[in-house]
Formats: structure tokens, sequence, C-alpha cells
């Protein structure tokens, strides 16, 4: 309820007197919902429904899904008025809208697709249609970017699984062992561990391919020597992990050595740059400036992290020049790398939450140099 | 190539002289590029930057994404420019756009956000910009509802793993396992036979939890007796399976057997309705009438299906009244349920080939009665 009262103090500050949400991450944070068709009407007391009593100055709050998700609805929503509508969640949200008092209704348009738009203004009648949607960006999601304590505690408890299963995983890695089957052990401990899935697509890329930021996990087996990159995460409800750490098969050259090294102290000095009021750039600029002292910015192709929650890719962006402040209750990911086409990559990323003492790992395992 | 060659002859249908792909999906169908960030401009002959000699009636094709995938992109893409940019691939294909003699890009407005256009049109002067982008809807994904021989050789392999996955996974499945448990073995064996990973999270829905058309697996115990429904699928070489089964633990009642055998009757109907010509409306008409007759389609609350292949969800929908025809080459679900909150529920599900002469199961494993 209070994140409903916040969210529609921001449509209002935007100059709305609703919100339509549609981003299910939106909806799922201010309602509890998890169905994959949902839109959320908050609207202020004045927007009740025309013809019947006003509500008085209460925020009337309405959710629309389909038949598929009837009892999933009834056990997860409590407290708000559930509309089930065999269409388009948002097209059902605007029927609505269109029989109320609401004159400016704010919707994301950073998450609506222009098809989707044009299909909301033709559920409501022309006249009423008139300046009726106002794109008002991100809203909720800004909201989301600051944890309340229920939810670091959640993201504590994902990003702890996560280490614990790296961990493990370090028991079972060996030479010949395909990048396939390591995501496999992985992701198998995770599901019995009580994992909703997987944040993303697990990410084992070894030898040369520790060089592709993105390596999904192939069949391509572990080197005798070389660099395995393990970039993976878990959900737990509802809330992402993410991680990496870069391990090493077999005895490094002085090369490989010296890079992860560098590698090392730019995310320490990342990690040790977060803390509440640091603008995101300057948090970029600490890993960077790391990597440029030891030659090796231009391998370091990507920005510094983001933000994570009930999404893996999340605001804050912590690249170059974002002026973006980090608040107290962020959760971001520091994730240097540098990568070598043709020869090897490195990369270790942490989950740090923003506090105002500075920035608390939550991904507390090894980072040091390990040779398996 | 020559997918290509047809792209850009339907934006030209559209009346438009370049053609801008940001959706995924159609950029890794048109290129072979899978990063996350990427979009490809097709223009024609016409559409060579300015300045430069004309390259005659052929077509030029460009393709943008960001210096984390410079070596992927290397690795997947023949035959095709690729431009490296720091930014939003879209941005930087409509700076580039700017200085071409396109006068008409069309765009996917059901795969553009209303923010992601008002950039896209920010990259463009002014003068260019009149006119400039023109909505012509999911040209390429329309293209991609009907697969090419190589296309369908892969998804059979798709299926086929369901298929085996699923006869493993009866072997495992007993009382008091929880819903979790089963979808760890289940995707620990697609992931060693080579998955990429699983086509959506795994519906493991046991007793009560069957009616729930998208119940997600939980740390909910397999019942002595009661339905459990799987619903899944693999991710093998970019393409999706998809299929359910429904069996029961344990002695069932009349009522569990009589609503099995509706829905399973309703679904070989829906099968036997597949044709090339047939409307998607038909086909869904077809397994609703079998449970109209039973006096179960107030349960089933859901269409009858929809297309699949480098997509979970593509078209055709195969719903109410839906007047597309079916041609051959679409790769399309049926699977009809049954739900009842508070009791069980009942979903049966296969991949079917269109053809000419009928429809093709993909994955033919067993649909008769399972006592577990």
């Amino acid at each position: 309820m209070a994140r409903r009262k916040r969210a529609a103090e921001a449509a209002q500050a935007a100059g709305a007197d609703a919100l339509l949400v549609t981003h299910l991450p939106d909806v799922r944070w201010l309602s509890g919902f998890t169905g994959s068709n949902a839109a959320l009407v908050l609207a202020a007391g004045g927007g009740a429904r025309s013809g019947r009593a006003k509500s008085g100055a209460g925020l009337k709050t309405v959710l629309f899904t389909d038949g598929r998700y009837t009892a999933q609805a009834k056990a997860e929503v409590a407290g708000i008025r559930v509309v089930i509508a065999p269409k388009a969640a948002a097209v059902a949200a605007c029927e609505w809208l269109a029989e109320t008092r609401v004159r400016r209704c704010g919707f994301d348009d950073g998450n609506t697709t222009v098809a989707a738009l044009k299909q909301m203004r033709a559920a409501v009648p022309a006249k009423k249609r008139r300046g009726l949607f106002e794109p008002v960006g991100p809203l909720v999601s800004k909201l989301r970017w600051i944890k309340d304590p229920a939810e670091i505690a959640k993201m504590r408890r994902a990003a702890a699984l996560g280490c614990r299963l790296f961990e493990e995983i370090l028991g079972v890695m060996q030479p010949g062992m395909t990048e396939d089957a390591v995501a496999a052990e992985l992701e198998f401990a995770a599901r019995l561990a009580g994992a909703e899935g997987m944040s993303f697509p697990t990410i084992v890329a070894s030898g040369e391919r520790s060089a592709l930021p993105h390596g999904h996990a192939t069949r391509a087996k572990l080197p005798r020597r070389g660099f395995v990159t393990l970039d993976f995460g878990v959900v737990l409800d509802g809330y992402y992990s993410d991680m990496t750490r870069t391990v090493h098969m077999g005895r490094a050259t002085a090369e490989e050595r010296r890079v992860y090294e560098a590698v090392l102290e730019a995310q320490e000095a990342g990690v040790a740059a977060v803390r509440a009021g640091v603008s995101a750039g300057d948090v970029d600029e600490a890993t960077r400036a790391i990597l440029r002292r030891e030659k090796l910015d231009e391998w370091f192709t990507h920005s510094t992290g983001h933000g994570v929650g009930l999404e893996i890719h999340e605001g804050p962006r912590l690249a170059a020049k974002q002026k973006q402040q980090l608040e107290a209750g962020m959760v971001v990911t520091i994730e240097p790398g540098v990568y070598m086409p043709g020869k090897f990559g490195v990369r270790i990323e942490d989950m740090v939450l923003v506090t105002a003492r500075g920035g608390e790992i939550l991904t507390p395992c090894i980072k040091a140099w390990i040779e398996l």
C-alpha cells in the first residue's frame, strides 16, 4: 500500500491523476501479482468510476488480467480489486479508464510499444482520449531502484545462494568437462536449493572463449591451461542475483596473472568508490582508471555495472559520465572486465548494497587468484 | 541473404525503402547474430550512403552492436558490414540512416517502445526526420512464422529432446518429491543433452496446483493421489520446444479420468483440424467444441495454441475467431486445458508442423492416461 501511494504521488508530481502500470516487475512490486498478462491502474480519489459515490481521498487500485490467472490473482493479491477480462490487460484497463473521471493517465513510455499505445488509445472514445495518455517514463521502476529492508533481506539470500553455488562448483570443475556440464551442475544445485530459475542463461566461457563477455555455456571443454569465466545468478522469491568469478585451470602465464590482478584491483576500487551520494559515473571511473593505468582500458569494452532486483538489469547504470547519484538501498553490480580477442578474458563481479557509509558486498566469496 | 531479400521486399511493399530491425530474434534470423544489443538496417540499392558511388540494385545490410560483441559478431556474421558503437544499437543505426538517401524507413511498432522511437527520431536531423520512420508492424516476425527445411530440422530436434526428457522424468517422479526437484532433474538432463536453456520457467503443477495454467515448480510435494502437469521446453540451436503432459499419481477418481479423456479428445481434435489453408479460429473451435459437448468449456480459459520458433510465443495465435490461415511450414502448439480451481487441472500440448496434408506432431510421446 505504501508503495502504491508513493507511485501515485510520483504520477501526480508528473502531472497525472492516474497511472497505468503494465511493466510486469512493476506490477508485481506494487501488487504481488506475478501473472504474465497484467495491468494495474492507480487512480487518485477523484478518479473513481463516474456514477458511483466518490471514495473520498482514497487511492483506487484495480488489477486487470485474464482467466488463466483467476485463481493465482486471488492467492497473490490482497486489498486490490481484480478484473478478469479475456483480452490484453492494458486494453481492459483503458476501457475501464474510459468510464472514470481520470483526465491524465501516466504510462511508462520506455516499456510501452508504439503499437500498444495505439491499442490503448483505441480502447478509449475519441473525446476522452485527447491528452489522456501522458508519457511519464519509468516512475515505478525508479522507485524500485531503492530496496526496502524486506527486499534487501531477499537479495541477501539470493546473493548468498549464488556464492554457495560458486564454491560448490569449484569442487566439480576439471579439464575436459564441458562448459554445458558445468552449467548443468550449477543449475541443478540451484534448483534443489530452491531457486525459481536462473537470472539469465548461465555464462561459462573457457579458454579463448573467456574473451567473449557474454559467452554462454557450450559443448566446449574446459582447458588444461586457461581461464574459465562463470557469470550467473539465481532467482529466489522473485529477486535476482548476479555474480562473476574467473578462475584459472592449470598454471597461468605471467600475462594472465597480471591481467587478473589488474581486473581485481579495478573491481575492488569500484566497490570502494560506492557510497550514497556518489555519482554512478564516478564509480565507473574508479574501475576504469585502474585499467587505464595498466594500459588495459581499451579491452574494457562495457560499463562497470547496473542495478539489480526484480529484474536482472535495472537502473542505475554505472557507466562513464552518468550523473545519477547512488542512494542508500540501491543494489548494484561492480563488474569490470578485460577481453583480449583470440587470447583470453577476465571479469570479476559482485553485487553491492549502497549505504551511507559505503558499499556492502552481498556476494562475499573468494576473489583472490584461484588455480584449479 | 534470401531472408534479407524477402524482408526488404516486404518493407518495399509497405512503402519503405529501408527497414530497421531491432527485435533480437528477427536480427538473429536475418543475420545470425545473437548479441543482446543489435540493430540491423536493410536498405534498397538507392539507399546507399550519399556521397559514395551507388551500389546498383544491391541490397545494403548493416549490423550495429557495441564493443562487448566485436569478437562474437565476427564469428557469427558473414557478408554483412558490422558497425561497433558504444551506444544503443538502434540509435547508432539511425545516425547512420541520417546520412543515407533513405526516405522512409520501416520499423516494427509492436517491438519498439514509445521512448525508443523518440530516441530514434532524436538521432536524425529534424529536416531528414519528417516522415522517415514508418510503422510497418512485425514484417520480419511474420516471415519467421513459416519455417524453412533447415529450421524445421532444428525444431524437430528440439521437440524430440523434449519428448525424451519427458519419458525419462516419468521414471524419477514419485509421491513426496518436490515439484522443484522434478524441474531440477528435467533441466539437468536437458543441459547435459546440449540444450542452451529452457524455453520458459518449467511448470510442474501438482495436486490442486494443476488448476493453475501457469503453475511454476515450487517446493510443493507430489501427492500420493492427484494430477501433475509438466509444461516445459528446451532451446536447442536457438529454437524453442514446447510441450505439456499431465500424468496422475495413484488411483484417479472417475471425474479426474473423465476430464482427462475429454481434454485428450479435444487435443486430438485440434491436431486433426490442422492443415494448410484452415483458419486459426477453426482449429481453436475444434478443441473448444469437444469441451463444450462435455460441458467443460467454461474451464478452458485460454486459447488453443500459438506459433513457436526462435521465440516461445510467435504467431499465429490459435484463438477464437482468428481468421489468419495456417500455412505449410508453420509450427504451432495445440494445448487445450481444463482448470477447476481448488480441485485439479489437465492440459495436453503438442508441437505440430503444418503441412498441405495436415498436421504432423513433432512431440510424439505418449498422451494416453498414465498412472504413476
